[in-house]
């Protein structure tokens, strides 16, 4: 089984969230469409819906992220589910436990789903392929290689501002190389059947098999931006900053900071996302991150309602627990 | 618009509690009337009032405090909230994201209330001046500035022991000068009338303006106990015990700790409180801490009420949040 | 009041659950009855029962152990409770506040159960003398001493495959002097009727007064696995492995490591136990640990299924709260 074939079931229905890799337009547009849906809960006085009530959300964190977690956990409460937190940084791996007896073990709690952050990537494929048949497993981040439910929010901010995705252009500008966000949002581009869809960005901060993903390569901020409806601005890890593939933050805020002028070349009506947080006067100018034309803040209210959406829609393709009981 | 006024509506209703500075008296026994109400709820066998249901709090604590942050999660879910913790001293503010940029980011995942904690005076009200108009900010005690639900706690606990507080006599003993603790008592009192208020501590502890704050001065703890019905005695901080401004915990303990032989020059029936924790043998001798007349668990429980009372009051003044989305 | 007592009421049901020592057979047999009726509500789709709703439900955990604090907030949140996670290593302990004046601090939020883990032996007995009469004290392991919970569930996973104890040989293989799981199953044996309770190590390892806990010794693992039909594997504690009392890692387990070649002298049928995390190849070998005699996640399931019970028994032991307060 290929890894972006574990995630769905025997009749091609959801049943973990790994990827976006392998996932068919259908999938992707029942995610956007059902985060459609709950997003009206939040508006309501009563923010909360019993979809998921008496089941167990478990944060499986090896990787600390207040923010990501604060947004599952949102998400899992909303939908009315109990929320575990576990970091495991911090947990019962220091006591020379193998990963797999960690999962075992919390999975005989009988919970219900894992949402798993992890530094290396494959390691919620990995996850996902040895836990019992009762537990779904989302990824919130593995590594270098994929953040699907970031890439599905963009997707929602996207197609809310601009309709049907064919006709787009769209710019992901900066780190593509290490950005498990970049890769997620790159293949949801293409599976929605985006016009044309550009990486821009330093040499040494890009894939050397662009053309393999679908994509057009830009060197140039100026040439990537001419005339895209979206621009998807990328974090700049700090770590990078003063490392060797980066000669300093300033100078590259100088190459391929958003300013407003840049932006004035992209089409007159272009959206700017980032996935947060924001190292300003690094990959962006205040004036845009503060500006009309950024949706960075719609990304993660779109956040928490595609979360939900992807809680129920794995959560309801599978049988009854009781089944997997022996 | 004044740091005091922002914390109203238009037509003079709570919408945030930063300060008791600004507040009327009105105000004040409103919230002391509703935690009387409120009370009751923990008295229940089924400790829970659906006031808050469907409602998101997030406490968003700068300044690590188990004990604070603990009564604001217990008095929210009494009101069946949904609660999220988040540390930001462990969180994203630690890459790079400015203050503001955190704010709005939790902000857009359509909370209802930030209880914050923050080590720098005016962060509350910075962040109540800032936030989304369907937000509600509680100030958990911000620098030396004020800690408005501890000073509404001690005045439900004066008034349940001593009625009106016009004819009352109130001391407040020790590190005055840098606790947000009593800037807080000091406004509560003023503005419930009450008869006469005193600081006693050393110079060195007491603030300069202190006749602008309506309070008399004493720097003679025997003189300043006099006849007193209530002493609200302040916690010490254990970095000042070894500065300059204080010779050493047990000269202090031998000229402004209370004892029961200090206590004997009160009124009879006096109380005392202590916001906690106590150093025993310092700010007070373990036998008064110990002894009938002190009422410092009391204010406690009552803190859970107060808290429950002031969230009731602050989300019940704010419009249907829906009306605040575009 | 010896320190087996104080867990009982006058009239010898359970208000606390400290220790196994003391209690009668009817004690344990109502926990295991009663766990077996609520390891169904995991079963089911909604995975909850209303038992403690509007209770409030305290972790406070002096010695940090995310998976036994996980244990226990899932059982509670599964009876409805509402949880409080209250780590003391970072809490106010640190403000040079007495372990009571925490105590009487977190009661005073009138909450209903203590779930204590301290490094202390006799802490939770400690706490539990001193507790408002309205609070339950559950022992989620103090030092040496006792681990009650994790007791019961291993005699809930002996009774689900074995059924009577009057039958069976069991041996505790380990470094039982060090160990409080070792204790309470001895305790929990011996209340049931066990027919023999073997306890197997290096001298080093093993009590002194052996004898007087009812047990038999063996320094030999062959001689000690024989007809055994349940093993139980304690953990090595690792700060053991490269201390005086024992070679090395490697050593103990050529000596005492479980094999599949050693379980074949015990009954056919024989089970075996470990109360995790397990260090693979040093108490045993990984075949054993993923064979089809291992009952170790099983453990797991059932301990949810006893935190339940003990919870649902102890509170619904006590009188109406309201009763309790002044």
């Amino acid at each position: 089984m290929t890894p972006a074939m574990i995630q769905l079931s025997a009749d091609g229905r959801l049943q973990h969230f790994l990827t976006i890799e392998g996932l068919q337009r259908k999938h992707l547009i029942e995610i956007l469409d059902t985060a459609e849906t709950l997003s009206g809960v939040a508006e309501r006085r009563v923010k909360k819906v019993p979809t998921l009530h008496g089941k167990t959300v478990v944060n499986l964190f090896f990787e600390n992220s207040t923010r990501t977690r604060t947004t599952f956990e949102l998400a899992a409460k909303r939908l009315s589910a109990d929320v575990l937190n576990v970091n495991i940084a911090t947990s019962s791996t220091n006591k020379g436990e193998t990963l797999l007896d960690t999962i075992r073990n919390i999975e005989a709690m009988q919970v219900d789903m894992f949402v798993v952050r992890h530094a290396v990537s494959g390691a919620a494929e990995f996850i996902a392929r040895h836990v019992a048949p009762h537990i779904a497993v989302l990824n919130a981040g593995d590594g270098r290689h994929a953040h699907p439910t970031q890439a599905m929010l963009d997707m929602m901010t996207i197609r809310r501002h601009k309709g049907e995705f064919a006709n787009l252009r769209v710019a992901i500008v900066g780190d593509v190389l290490h950005s498990r966000v970049a890769r997620s949002n790159i293949h949801a581009l293409n599976v929605l059947g985006t016009g044309e869809v550009r990486i821009v960005g330093p040499k040494t901060l890009l894939p050397a098999d662009a053309e393999g993903l679908g994509v057009h390569v830009y060197h140039d901020l100026a040439h990537g931006l001419r005339d895209v409806d979206v621009v998807i601005m990328l974090r700049l890890q700090r770590e990078r900053m003063s490392g060797a593939l980066l000669p300093s933050a300033a100078e590259y805020f100088q190459q391929y900071g958003l300013t407003e002028e840049r932006l004035a070349l992209a089409a007159p009506d272009a959206i700017v996302l980032h996935p947060g947080p924001i190292n300003r006067g690094v990959e962006m100018d205040s004036a845009v991150v503060d500006g009309p034309r950024a949706v960075i803040l719609e990304q993660v209210t779109n956040g928490i309602a595609v979360r939900m959406a992807v809680m129920s829609i794995v959560l309801g393709n599978r049988a009854h627990p009781q089944e997997d009981f022996a």
